[in-house]
């Protein structure tokens, strides 16, 4: 091929915890099959961690230890760095600007700093004629930047779709499926690993929302704006949802959503119902996937695992490889120049059916009340359920509304709450209709 | 970017059929955002067709008309000349080598090309310094080529699935959704222009198959080898069989399987039971779907549409983008020096649970001699279904073996089948745990 050359492609490693060893492995053990799809060998040169001497699963006595990341950002002997470090700001965020400063190239697996400051570390890396690869950044078991950065690069796209976070699928499928409370199948998630003992980045969608911000920038050429971004978490879906969720035909998954309406883009974080009819209902526990629709391509969907030490190490070394062939891409697909300032709007502005769940007093006439307050805010209902009492002598009700601005069923939502036989906060999920 | 180029990328266009004047709109609608993705202006030069003045939906008056294939392979205003014509032999081929050798790109969708003669291309591009891009060549809605090649390339991929003809799955989910017989489901894609008036390559399994050769051969690093494939199509599949899959769980799926077994690798087409309970069981009419499973990334699914004008000419400009920007690949991943002779197994080499279906006569005893014939043979039973009468008086049976050779238990079925009670062939069906 016209480009391979000779000289081994050399990085140095910053972080090494379970993805950074796992990227060790990975580039040990296949270490051959890399060398051919890369066109050359591909050499670890250094590495550098909080603390040398933590017993780690894998070898690293012969890569040269760094004590400094910005000794390893200068290091004149690598071509590029692989940033396992983490964190929106702070030292991975000061390594990976000295290493583009120095036109090295980056691999990195940190979505919170590329959707806070994306667009600037693009402009820096250009500026120095290198690149930002970040497929372990978003759902790291499926090459999913690289599909909307290269492999749907003809069409425009008009929507992402995508369930990015395993802990909160995981949560939300064992509730389903052994009818656990939120609080019990996180305990569980805990256990198993999937979840961390502060998992509030993951339940409440931060993580999630990261990857969003930047597959959405991604798909539209727009510079990423995690800011512009309306953020739930699942914290307060109760198991009552999920069981009418599936007695109406449906599956609640947290999906992050981004969508072109050609004046202005919507972004959301928030759990939904979707169609037990769509694929995306179907991925279930740690699965992560991520369903895009093109002009010409139309719907196309990848799933697979969503984290772990393979999967993330997986999509790390495929980064390295293209570099190291020579097959360099601008960091959001387009130049710098080229990515547009979006006009984001609300999901307010969104027109989509709804669920509601309300508990009200069983008391006469509270279904004729709040009926006839919906249909004063005229909200038209597709499904009522009103379940018997429950052991507090409460009721519980859940509505499919018809197809209605967002801010109209959020709105009406609103007065209902207020009336004195309706005891909680109504609980309002989108449908999906993915 | 480094290899940003100010020239426009130049190409001609071989082959206006849908596809082809499906690519001419693609590069024609979004002309900015391909140039935005590519780096630089993609510029139709020249065109060429077995009929030019057939009334097309696109405007073809501004690129130069060619009259000879071998006048665009030589044509020195190109970088790269798409091929859309077709064909494992012949003008396709011809004018694929005579490109190559005037050191022009190929992008193609031809997939019996390539699974016929992929290895020879490969080296004669190699020679000249090209390559050949073929992400449309399999499964055009998905960017399953890129994957494989770069997506996943740090992994030892150890097995490949996947639905890879639409005609088929249409056919068989209609035959599922709406009773329909084999014979009907047809007619009906035919008249929905998803089967050719002579279905036969869609039907029996060669086009698909040809798409798994191009698939193993990516996957596993050897020599891609269409000879080596067992092709089963799927136009013996009955509604009972149909039927008897959903009763025991499963969905009937033409499956391609490519699976590497360490020394050896076993490729096989054909219509197996695969689990409703796996993602790729409810990959549904004209979609496709290709599972991977690799070393480190494990397992991950892609699923979009498998052909149109839309998705395919979404391929073909993905890759032209690729190209244009400098973003290039050894046609099989690896240079073809590296690319092995697999030992090829047949699927007789299979351990696996089967379905088997049997008509027999109703008289006494018939299912005690069936069942006493397989203990003999040491086959042991899953399940077992047999159904009362039919019309003409036999009976219907349908097992599922546990699992074991395959071999043994196909030779077993040719004892059954001795037997004087047995009216028809049996069905054999491998169970895909995917």
């Amino acid at each position: 091929m016209p480009r391979a050359k000779q000289e081994p492609f050399r990085i140095g490693i910053a972080g090494l915890g379970i993805v950074g060893c796992g990227v060790v492995d990975l580039l040990q053990k296949n270490k051959d099959i890399i060398a051919a799809r890369a066109g050359r060998d591909v050499e670890i040169v250094c590495v550098t961690a909080g603390n040398k001497n933590k017993a780690r699963p894998v070898d690293i006595s012969k890569y040269k230890w760094i004590e400094k990341l910005r000794d390893m950002a200068s290091d004149e002997n690598i071509d590029a760095v692989v940033e396992l470090i983490g964190g929106a700001e702070g030292q991975a965020k000061t390594f990976i600007e000295a290493a583009l400063k120095n036109k090295k190239y980056v691999v990195t697996a940190n979505k919170a700093l590329l959707a806070h400051h994306g667009f600037e570390l693009a402009q820096l890396a250009e500026k120095n004629n290198v690149t930002i690869a970040y497929e372990a950044a978003v759902a790291g078991g499926v090459p999913i930047i690289k599909s909307l950065r290269e492999g749907l690069a003809g069409n425009n796209i008009d929507s992402v779709y995508g369930i990015l976070n395993g802990t909160c699928n995981y949560i939300l499928t064992a509730m389903r499926e052994h009818g656990r409370s939120f609080k019990e199948a996180l305990q569980e998630a805990q256990k198993q690993g999937f979840a961390e003992a502060d998992p509030t980045f993951d339940v409440e969608g931060i993580d999630a929302a990261h990857k969003l911000a930047i597959l959405g920038a991604l798909a539209f050429g727009v510079k990423p704006d995690f800011d512009a971004l309306q953020i739930e978490g699942i914290s307060h879906i109760t198991l009552k949802d999920i069981k009418y969720a599936d007695e109406l035909g449906y599956r609640i998954k947290l999906i992050g959503m981004a969508t072109h309406y050609g004046d202005y883009i919507v972004q959301s974080m928030a759990p939904c119902f979707v169609p037990k009819s769509s694929a995306i209902a179907h991925v279930d526990g740690v699965f992560n996937a991520v369903m895009t629709r093109g002009d010409f391509v139309d719907k196309s969907m990848m799933q697979g695992r969503g984290a772990g030490a393979g999967p993330t190490a997986s999509s790390v070394v495929s980064d390295i490889i293209d570099l190291a062939r020579g097959n360099v891409t601008p960091t959001f697909g387009v130049t710098s120049d080229k990515l547009l300032d979006a006009d984001w709007q609300g999901v307010e502005s969104l027109v989509c059916q709804c669920y509601i769940h309300l508990q009200v007093k069983d008391i006469p006439g509270v279904i004729a009340d709040i009926a006839a307050c919906l249909k004063d805010k005229n909200i038209s209902i597709d499904s009522f359920i009103q379940k018997g009492h429950e052991k507090d002598g409460s009721v519980s009700v859940a509505i499919i509304t018809h197809k209605d601005s967002f801010a109209k069923i959020k709105n009406a939502m609103l007065s209902v709450q207020e009336l004195s036989s309706v005891l909680d906060k109504p609980t309002i999920m989108r449908v999906e209709d993915i």
